[in-house]
């Protein structure tokens, strides 16, 4: 089977006039077929103080109400999508910008009401390749935003980093598939004060411990379990680490492995 | 060949929450390849406002400078491209939003600054429809917004009419093509005070001295030029009306003839 790139950018380079140009033009020149899933990052927090909307939290996560997810509909799959579909094209990397509703690619329910009522935020039920693998087999490098539909018109707040294990569980099908999530630091970190305590490789019958042992905190928790659930679902690689990693497999990362 | 219908509409139905909606149920329900164009409506105008963007017109054109490409990227690429797209999947009909960045498939120049500088505004250069053939093969109804690009990074808020126009052209080489301008008229009027003075057919030598008589004046001689700029360019057939002249082709409206 070919080989197929997912990968995952976050905050730390779509909020960096310069990393996200400087990134993008290292991410054109991958050989092979390719495929890349971006956040959000702090724009459409800061469209929703420019335009006096509340921005509604809950233990860390964002309430998506209907004006948060017209924000997050202009910011993720407008403004930011746009812009990195154009700079790839630039690059002479030939992109397609995606929902998960472009292609009826991503379908997701609106989370339920629970406890707390998270508004359209959806969880992903259903992936469908197909056309992907019709675009990707015509040297195109899809793009995807983190957002998702419900089939009956409705667009969905979703995680990116979800959509990229969930993308990548569903081509792993008719791909060899690498996922590799970009985010500020090398690695997942022996010590958060030591930005060269990388550890290189979490097996799975240590991640418990790692998160006992409190190495394995917060927001990184979510993270973790996306890369197992993953490799546990026929990935063949995931990591975690600098951009640079992709680029140069040899430089210092974490390799998740079953 | 093959018949493709290309349709345009524009702030008339884009605004209206209800029109919307029943106009998507009709287009999905269109047997056959076809392909959306949109305007933007007032959606971008209103939104600059809530930001306080000053939006700067001259002589009734938009002037758009890089706050106001953003807010246009944000409403015709995000908002409405994305719930376009969401509510034609609700209708079983499998859309692709666009603008021309995506898939390299309208590359345009920014216009020169002459007299006065329209800022971020693309004139068209070129067409490329392959990938949007592939899609069109795979039936899939290609959505696009009115956005091009200029290869070197850079989106350019383009017409919508000339979008739709230059679509159909380049589509001409494989198809027959069907282009339909829907607008807030049953078609081009003979009396502005009469809305059933429809014009049914406008042949291009009568064409002068219609805007010699003062019956198309203003806003309607760019729609129209662009109407015989495609039917001169191998476009089978083009159409302006209510979107009802698509779905009942024996309805009162205008077509173009050379």
């Amino acid at each position: 089977m070919k080989t197929l790139k997912i990968i995952k950018i976050g905050g730390n380079i779509i909020d960096d006039t310069k990393k996200l140009p400087s990134f993008l033009e290292k991410f054109a020149s991958l050989k092979g077929p390719k495929l890349l899933v971006h956040g959000g990052g702090k724009l459409a927090t800061s469209m929703a103080q420019q335009m006096g909307i509340e921005v509604k939290m809950h233990q860390g996560r964002r309430i998506t109400d209907a004006d948060t997810l017209d924000i997050i509909t202009m910011t993720y799959a407008g403004k930011i999508n746009k812009n990195i579909v154009a700079t790839l094209q630039a690059y002479q990397c030939n992109a397609i910008g995606f929902s998960g509703a472009d292609g009826n690619t991503i379908i997701a329910k609106k989370r339920p009401i629970e406890a707390i009522d998270f508004g359209f935020v959806g969880d992903i039920t259903q992936v469908n390749t197909s056309i992907l693998d019709v675009l990707i087999h015509n040297h195109i490098t899809p793009v995807f935003c983190a957002i998702s539909h419900d089939e009956q018109g409705q667009l969905l707040n979703t995680n990116a980093d979800t959509i990229a294990s969930e993308l990548a569980i569903a081509f792993s099908e008719n791909y060899t598939v690498e996922l590799y999530y970009c985010f500020e630091k090398k690695g997942v970190l022996q010590s958060l004060q030591d930005e060269d305590s990388v550890i290189q490789t979490i097996h799975q019958n240590k991640y418990p411990s790692l998160i006992q042992e409190g190495i394995i905190t917060e927001g990184m928790i979510p993270k973790i379990d996306n890369c197992f659930y993953a490799i546990n679902h026929n990935v063949h690689k995931v990591c975690i680490g600098l951009p640079h990693m992709i680029f140069n497999p040899t430089s210092i990362h974490t390799t998740i492995q079953k």
